[in-house]
């Protein structure tokens, strides 16, 4: 078995045993009942996917996964794609979003090169990035496949990896990309995921005007009508219009998933991962938790197909794992409810009458 | 002149030359323009309140505010007034959703009983809590008013007392409360002050079913009809449909405003304190940061009069200053991008084309 198949056929649901006795405790605490709203329905899910009354959150890392993409020579970002190296560099000397965010919350960022044009190889081999390069940049997918059935699966198992490699230290995970032109995969993905028209999905990205904005929903209706991804087979979807990175955090999801450990999953270009991880294997969107809404168009479309609120809704549109990391304060609360906050017995104050 | 003049006539708006540095910086990050959207607002409204593009926010207090309140007598809470007091005890002993919350950011929690019914003097004494004591609860504001202007006058004082105090080694500041009662007034000065329906503004509290919340709307309404609060008279609206621990709130929030500090208001007891504080003094509202959107109904019209738009929306309703505690994250994550993350011109990345 592969090692896709393997972490696949391991991943299995929350446990509904432990999300009981998590209620159990929550109903006593001393405030009116279910006071704390959703940070209680979250502690109930990170007990039901840790097994655990004590889930633990502490070592937490943001997965912060960097690729490039061919159909940037259709014009359709503000930025010119050298940015993604560069931005690379910028997360190394910790002058980053992502950088800052993580510092405040207490978690290490680890930068994976999954397909960056230019050779990053010296980061790699200095040890400030992890290199799971599958190639220089995908091909442009409006004029065929993104990458072959064989790079998309190589870039899922990389996410595995590096989750695997992780996990011995790491409780918590959040994803993170970067990646010139990569809202246009990620807006490809969910059309055809939801069956949605191009246009109600396609956003802004990193900023572009009115006229690139058509550009844009041109050349995600062109991807399509020329590759014909096959919706039910979320390999194939990846690999005719999507991207190294979103590949690299799907893997990411299913390796966590695999660990029973949470993620938290970023933007929109990381929740077009997280749909090609719930296709793969439905059980795996049990040990998500959608960080934050994007000003992203289609953003929105894509937690409705995942089942998913986001805990966060502050107008960000960066990526990088930011609002992954902002939202490990909240899980990091919700724990803290579960194993801190006296029971009404334990305290002695009166109960509801 | 007396406290409360000398503490409204000190109290300036947010400085716009200071607005202005930072939004110079905040510009130029590396990052397309305004990515991290609501925290770049928050990050210029910190430099306007703090004067410095390097808002101090590390030391933090949540001031949780105690009173008990004697339309308790009318039924209009699920729980028995005694368990204002038994609270305090959980506080003191650090077994509340606040305490938990305020482990988890960093920050104190200061109790202060403004009224609470039971004697807690012996706390006091013991330096566990900070008594500004102005009566053993409020009247019943459905027979006649809650309190004379003079306790109303005083319990305000005794806030910007409290925040004199801190304000030494404090940055940042939040609001919390605990009484049982104490959504009723709240709901009477939020209908006094929108001018809507009681109806309209009237939540469940604590968790009463629909026959109590009949009678807490009917309880409101003839609180304001026995007791016809000026609407253009905010310590006429205190004393008469009010509560100590809204009226100390109010007060925090001045003094927080006058010393030029950031203070997060919590959810729907705390805003009907800021909406006697803002309309104290209009320029404090610049010093208020909303926390979050609580469930209980009558929330959202606070924050229209205010013109505040809630940093978190959580389903919590829980008060004591918890959403306060948990925004105080996102405080720190909006210092951190203006201090912390790089420029274009720093990292050496390329802007947009």
């Amino acid at each position: 078995m592969s090692l896709l198949e393997q972490t696949i056929s391991t991943i299995q649901p929350q446990d509904a045993a432990w999300r009981d006795r998590a209620k159990q405790r929550l109903d006593q605490l001393t405030m009116p009942h279910w006071a704390m709203g959703r940070l209680l329905d979250l502690a109930m899910d990170l007990a039901g996917m840790t097994r655990s009354i004590h889930p633990p959150v502490t070592r937490k890392a943001i997965v912060t996964m960097a690729g490039d993409h061919g159909v940037t020579a259709e014009g359709v970002s503000k930025y010119p794609p050298e940015v993604t190296a560069q931005m690379v560099m910028n997360f190394v000397a910790g002058g980053a979003g992502i950088n800052a965010m993580a510092r405040l919350v207490g978690s290490r960022v680890v930068v994976v090169d999954m397909g960056v044009k230019s050779d990053l190889s010296a980061l790699a081999a200095a040890g400030k990035i992890v290199s799971k390069r599958v190639a220089a940049g995908t091909a442009n997918m409006a004029v065929g496949p993104a990458m072959s059935m064989e790079q998309a699966r190589r870039s899922v198992e990389a996410g595995i990896e590096v989750v695997r490699d992780l996990s011995p230290s790491i409780d918590l995970f959040g994803t993170g990309e970067m990646g010139i032109g990569n809202t246009t995969p990620s807006t490809a993905i969910v059309a055809l995921l939801t069956g949605g028209k191009v246009a109600d999905v396609t956003g802004r990205g990193t900023g572009i005007d009115d006229a690139q904005l058509e550009r844009k929903i041109a050349v995600v209706e062109k991807s399509l009508a020329v590759n014909k991804p096959n919706a039910s087979d979320a390999m194939d979807v990846l690999a005719k219009v999507g991207g190294f990175e979103i590949g690299g955090i799907a893997g990411v999801i299913l390796g966590a998933a695999a660990a029973r450990k949470p993620v938290l999953v970023d933007g929109f270009i990381s929740t077009a991962g997280a749909l090609i991880a719930a296709r793969l294997c439905p059980a795996a969107a049990d040990y998500m938790i959608a960080a934050h809404r994007s000003v992203e168009r289609g953003h929105r479309a894509m937690h409705d197909l995942l089942n998913k609120w986001p805990l966060l809704d502050l107008n960000l549109r960066l990526g990088e794992g930011t609002g992954a990391a902002l939202a490990m304060n909240l899980v990091e609360a919700a724990v803290r409810i579960l194993t801190e906050v006296a029971t009404f017995q334990e305290a002695a104050v009166s109960k509801a009458e």
